[in-house]
C-alpha cells in the first residue's frame, strides 16, 4: 500500500475543485507528524477497497510543528469547516487537552494516537510522561552513538550500491544478493536508515560473481526473487524511466532472457542452503525489510519466537 | 532522541544478566511491526529523563508477522511471565480480540495502536475496515505508479550524492546545500524515501561551486547550517571512523577552519536570500526533513497554515 505523493493532486486539493465525494483528515503534531502519518497511512490500508482507485478518495494535510494553541485553535476551526477528522499528537497535556475541547465544541471527530501508549508506558515504568514535545526549549538532542552509527550505516550503504566493492562486504551487517529490479537497491536504503550496513551483490547472467561473497559469514547473505511475470513487467517499467531504446539490450525484459536469469539466480541459491532466499513478488519494500530482519536476528540470538530485540 | 541498536545489548536481553530495574515492552504486529515500533519510540521520547542513560532502561521485542492465534498467544504468555507491558497493531478484530482477552486473563496490560484511529476514519468513511491484515491472502499488493516513483526518488537521490553530477541538478525535486557535515546526505535519502528526487551539492572553502545550482529553479534550493562547536565534534567522529590520521587534513576539524567554511557557506547564503537556511544543530534528520517538507510544500502551494497534503 502506498499512497500517491500529493504534487498533481495538491493543486486539485487546494483549488475549487475538490470532489464533494472526497473526506479529508487533518493530521497535527507538535513535532514532525511522521508517527501520525505513519499511523494514519496504515490505518488507511484497511480502507483500500474504497480508496482513491475505488471512487472514495481521502485526502490529508499533516501540519508539524504546531507548539502553540493559537495555531492548534486554528487547525481545528478549519478542519471544522471542512467537515475533516483529526488525528493528532501532542506531548504537552494542555495542548492536548486544548485539541480536544476544541473538538467537542466544534463537532470535530478526533483521535490522539500517542495519548493511551504513554499513559501505559508511564504506569508500566511508574513513571510520568515529561510532557514535553520534542524539539522544546529545555530538552536536549543528543549525538548518540547509535545517531552517528546510523549515518554511517547510511554512508556505507550508498557506497556499496550496486556491488560497487564487493572487497567490503565483509564490513556489512546484511549483505542482499539477486538479479536487476528484486529491489535490492531500497531495501538496502531502507535497512540503512534502521542502522543496518548493508552491501549488495547483483546477479547478471555472464557475469563473474565476486568470491567475496562465499568468503564473509554466511549467515549474513540473502538471496532475493520474485515471480518472472511480475520482474518482467518491472522492468519494462524500468527500460521507460530510463530511456531506453528498444534496441539496447532488448533481452533485459525478454521473457525467456528473464527466467533464465531468475534460473541462474535460483541455481545459485540452491547451491548456498544456508542463505534464506525471499520472494519480493508482492511485498512492498517494508515488508521485505522486516522479513530480512527477523531472519538475521534469529540467526543471530536464537529464541522461540523470532524477535528484534533493542534497549532504549 | 534515537533507540540504541540491539546487537551487544540483546545479548545481555536475551541472556541471564537482564537487569531487575528494567521494563519491557512487547510490540505485536500481523504486518511488519513498524508502526507500532514507530509509536513506541515516539512515546519514550517522554521518558527520555529515565531510560538508559538514567537508570531505568527500556527493552523492546519486537514481533512480526504474527498471524495466528497461536503464536500469539504464546507471546503474551511470555509477557505475563516477563510482567511485559504489550502494544499492537492486529487488523483481524478476531485476533485484536484474543490479545485482548488473553492480557485480560492473564494480567497484562496492553495497547491496541490502531484500533482507535481505525475505528474513527471507519465512521468518518461512514464504511467498515477490511479486517484484513497486509499480507493477507486474497489482498493485492499493486506496483502502483508511486511505488516506481519511490524506487526512482531513492536511485537518483544516491546517484546525485555529494555533488556527483551537478548537471542533473534541474531533475531534482530538492536541492541541498551546505558544509561538510551538516547532514546532507542522510537527509538527501530520508527525502528520497518519501518520494523526493534531491540532489545534495557540498560547499568546501576553495572548491568553485557549481553554477547549476544559481541556474535551476531556486524555490527548490535550502541551505543547511549548523553551530561551529557542534560541527567540529561532529568532523573529529567522522575522521575517527574514517581513520583519517592526525596529520591528514587536519583543518578539516580545526576550530578556525570550521568557523571559516561556515562565514563562507553564511556569505553564500546570504547572496541568495530566497533560499531558505535550516539550522541542523541539535536536530535529528527527521525533524530537518519535516522543516525542509514543511517550506517546500508551502512554496508550491501557498495556504494559512503550511501543511503537506496528499490524496489517498
Ligand atoms: N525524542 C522525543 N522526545 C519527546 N517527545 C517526542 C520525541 N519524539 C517524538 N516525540 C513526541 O511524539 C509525538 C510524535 O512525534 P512526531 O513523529 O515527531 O510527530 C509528538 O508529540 C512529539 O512531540
Ligand atoms: N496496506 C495495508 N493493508 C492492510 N492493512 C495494513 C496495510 N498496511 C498496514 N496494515 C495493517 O496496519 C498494522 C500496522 O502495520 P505494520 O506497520 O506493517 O505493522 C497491521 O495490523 C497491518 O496489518
Ligand atoms: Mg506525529
Ligand atoms: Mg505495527
Amino acid at each position: 500500500f502506498s499512497p500517491p505523493l500529493d504534487s498533481d493532486y495538491a493543486d486539485a486539493i487546494d483549488g475549487d475543485a475538490e470532489s464533494t465525494a472526497s473526506k479529508t483528515i487533518y493530521i497535527v503534531s507538535d513535532g514532525t507528524g511522521w508517527t501520525a502519518e505513519h499511523c494514519v497511512n496504515a490505518a488507511l490500508g484497511q480502507f483500500d477497497y474504497c480508496l482513491v482507485d475505488h471512487g472514495c478518495p481521502v485526502n490529508t494535510h499533516l501540519f508539524s510543528g504546531i507548539d502553540d494553541a493559537e495555531k492548534l485553535l486554528e487547525i481545528i476551526r478549519q478542519a471544522a469547516k471542512e467537515g475533516a477528522l483529526l488525528v493528532y499528537t501532542l506531548a504537552d497535556p494542555s495542548m492536548a487537552s486544548s485539541a480536544n475541547q476544541a473538538c467537542k465544541l466544534w463537532g470535530v471527530p478526533s483521535t490522539d494516537v500517542l495519548g493511551p501508549i504513554t499513559d501505559a508506558i508511564a504506569s508500566h515504568l511508574g513513571v510520568s510522561p515529561s510532557g514535553l514535545p520534542r524539539g522544546a526549549l529545555g530538552r536536549s538532542f543528543r549525538l548518540s552513538d547509535d545517531y552517528f552509527r546510523r549515518i554511517e550505516a547510511v554512508e556505507f550503504t550508498i557506497k556499496q550500491d550496486d556491488g560497487a566493492s564487493p572487497g567490503n562486504l565483509d564490513k556489512a551487517d546484511i549483505v542482499l544478493t539477486g538479479v536487476s529490479r528484486t529491489g535490492k537497491t531500497p531495501l538496502s536504503i531502507y535497512l540503512a536508515q534502521k542502522g543496518y550496513k548493508v552491501a549488495n551483490v547483483p546477479l547478471v547472467m555472464g557475469v563473474q560473481i565476486p568470491s567475496t561473497l562465499f568468503q564473509v559469514d554466511q549467515k549474513k547473505v540473502f538471496g532475493l526473487t520474485i515471480n518472472p511475470v511480475v520482474l518482467q513487467s518491472i522492468r519494462k517499467a524500468r527500460a521507460k524511466t530510463m530511456g531506453l531504446s528498444p534496441e539496447s539490450r532488448t533481452n533485459y525484459f525478454d521473457m525467456d532472457y528473464v527466467r533464465g536469469e531468475l534460473e541462474f539466480a535460483g541455481r545459485l541459491f540452491a547451491q548456498n542452503p544456508s542463505w534464506p532466499v525471499i520472494d519480493v513478488t508482492e511485498k512492498a519494500i517494508e515488508e521485505t525489510a522486516a522479513v530480512v530482519l527477523r531472519l538475521y536476528h534469529d540467526k543471530k540470538h536464537k529464541c522461540t519466537m523470532p524477535r528484534i530485540s533493542k534497549r532504549y
